[in-house]
């Protein structure tokens, strides 16, 4: 597919030109593909239950929490990656503000 | 669906006896359903991004942030609608003591 | 001391006039009042550490960090015994949509 | 003061030989300082409400959440400055996979 087709789902497109030359290394991308297709997989069982009249609020807070934990595992290696192979070498590239100051507001709003 | 076919999903089955007579209420049951369908969506954007072997890092975080800002806006959903439902009914009913035990625990490891 | 002197640390006196007749329970109240003196001394210890001139970035995080372990901890057992002695009751007394307004505001913006 | 009486405050000495070496800029160290002093203030002014018998919970829990949102920019400025002047160059002193594990180590844990 193209990247023009992922435009809805860009809510803040990257202004850094890095994203350009920056890559995500190929082991962390297959493996963050696997782990969120078994989310997506998770959450479809999440609005099964929803369909039924009877579940209890509990059991649908523990589904979602457990999706979360999944989608916070995959934050954290594409966060390591990251950080070891773009923000570790930014004072080679020169490019060390834009860096820094687009990891703190990715790590200011994490959940 | 049946109930049996959601057991791979549910990690943590409840242990209240409440489960049998405690319900999410419909509206909230029916948009938190839609809510995760859409989130499904969203995922499913992510997985394609990543079949691009130029993604940049940052992006696939920030779609991720919002999918984790999407659940929580669900969690959220769920947990009044049990508070409201179901813990500030508890003296009434008399199962003050379990009620409030499981409420902590679902806060105690919210992400 | 008198209450009015605590307003300049009230950011945002609570709206309920429950808070006349709701009060925390002494046992967690000295509790929380022991936990909070321990935390201080603590954050004294970082403010000395940080007289420091060569002090190591990643020290000083670990030590935050530990006091807002302390300080969640607190946090928790204040949050328990108001859901026990005045959201589970809540029904009973009638101000069900101010108490779970209320308590969702405070779960919101917990850090 | 010297760092040895810092020793009962230290939770997780810092493995790093790093310690030696990658201080803490002054700027942010002083900031860090002022921030802490006014957060051990208003940790006091909390202890002090908790000496009012007639205290209402989610007051209490309204002021821990303002130490802690106080907290949590100091954390964020100790780690920016330490993202900028440590981690950004860690390519070129060569020390990238302790810098990065113990980054990593320090976000995982964070609250």
């Amino acid at each position: 597919m193209t990247t023009a087709s992922l435009t809805p789902v860009l809510a803040t497109p990257s202004e850094l030109s890095a994203q350009d030359c920056l890559h995500l290394d190929e082991a962390t991308r297959k493996d963050a593909s696997l782990r969120l297709k078994s989310a997506k997989g998770h959450l479809d069982g999440i609005v099964r239950m929803l369909d039924d009249e009877s579940v209890y609020c509990m059991d649908v807070l523990k589904q979602i929490k457990a999706v979360q934990g999944a989608l916070s595992k995959v934050n954290e290696a594409v966060l390591k990656a990251h950080v070891r192979d773009h923000v570790a070498t930014a004072a080679e590239r020169g490019d060390t503000d834009e860096i820094v100051n687009e990891l703190m507001d990715a790590l200011k709003y994490r959940s």
